[in-house]
């Protein structure tokens, strides 16, 4: 079937799907890389149905179906870029090499778990409780709301000498920035009213927002 | 200084650090690996303390230094065993190999963020409002309990017609199961009594559990 796209995005415009978008973006610009996108409404609990269960047990966004390797599917916001990174990233511009950079890689590794243990679901649970619990809990909200900013100065301390998560000397942008700032775009919603607090933060998330891949990612 | 252990484990008794110290105690039944723990004390917050920081920006056990790496330090559990996996675990005995088997890989790696990303930080949440919050929060309670219950039939499709997360056919032990299972352990501190309602996670947690260096693991 030539001329079809080699990915397909099953994905919503929420900061896990931003993440799979603005990595496909960017390796769209440094290598062409097409792909498809299928919105999923997760408002009607699309990703709830059978079909979809098959491709993400999990019953969440984002997932992927690469046409090109016989359909093989993933899921999870950041296995699915580590797999992306693997197949699709030839000149190893936005990681590290597992072998011959192998610290490099590993301190990669670290801030991505770091992110997807840590912000993604406490920052969550801050949207949940500021913003969509049916009832107001101040012990859940301050929980959450503490933790999600007590994070966000891990990351300040981190960039006190540096540009970027991973790499050597200031760093270089690779998929442990770009899997972790399109959560942090949307501090608002998590009762984060500024970046002021933690301005290395802030012109961490500005730089990557300057990136063409990154602002046509967000649009996805 | 020769006849020192090439790995220092900071720990404490928790499905966090038990990910970890089973990993150790495997590797060291496999190949020998050698190596020492240090007893973090969590409840005096020694982890919060200026030295650990260094370690563990994030303040959090587990974390190792890595003696025979130029003491290259590792935090975050599953970063932890991706990085023992790469460095001393040579014959492949726990993972796949990302080139050779490249989707049993990817499938290694999703169950580990799946794990990473919801049942640690889940069953976490649902502990904390199931023991230790300083009120009873009715919803706060039923969210997280049926969240992690949801999880673990998420785990109970995925085991339907295998022994392992990943591998082909009916799969093979490996880091993605030593990754998630020393949490279901801990099920009754989340609010679950039983795992009878998942009989295939039940055995398959009761298979690992079987296992000399898991059961080593868990005493560490």
């Amino acid at each position: 079937m030539s001329g079809e796209a080699p990915i397909i995005l099953y994905t919503a415009p929420t900061p896990n799907g931003h993440k799979v978008s603005v990595f496909l973006e960017e390796l769209k610009l440094a290598y062409g890389l097409q792909y498809d996108v299928q919105s999923i409404d997760i408002r009607t609990n699309t990703q709830k149905e059978p079909w979809f269960i098959k491709l993400n047990p999990n019953g969440r966004i984002p997932t992927i179906v690469d046409r090109s390797r016989n359909n093989f599917n993933v899921f999870e916001s950041a296995a699915i870029n580590l797999y992306l990174w693997q197949h699709y990233d030839k000149d190893n511009k936005f990681g590290f090499d597992s072998k011959t950079e192998a610290d490099d890689y590993s301190e990669m590794i670290q801030w991505i778990f770091f992110a997807h243990g840590g912000v993604g679901p406490m920052q969550g649970q801050s949207n949940h409780f500021n913003k969509y619990a049916p009832e107001q809990i101040p012990y859940a909200k301050k929980r959450y709301l503490e933790e999600t900013k007590r994070l966000y100065g891990v990351i300040e301390i981190r960039l006190q000498d540096r540009d970027w998560l991973a790499g050597p000397g200031r760093g270089r942008y690779s998929i442990a920035d770009l899997n972790v700032i399109p959560w942090i775009r949307f501090h608002k919603i998590a009762g984060i009213e500024t970046l002021d607090e933690w301005p290395r933060l802030k012109a961490w998330v500005e730089a990557a927002e300057a990136r063409p891949g990154f602002q046509a990612g967000i649009k996805v």
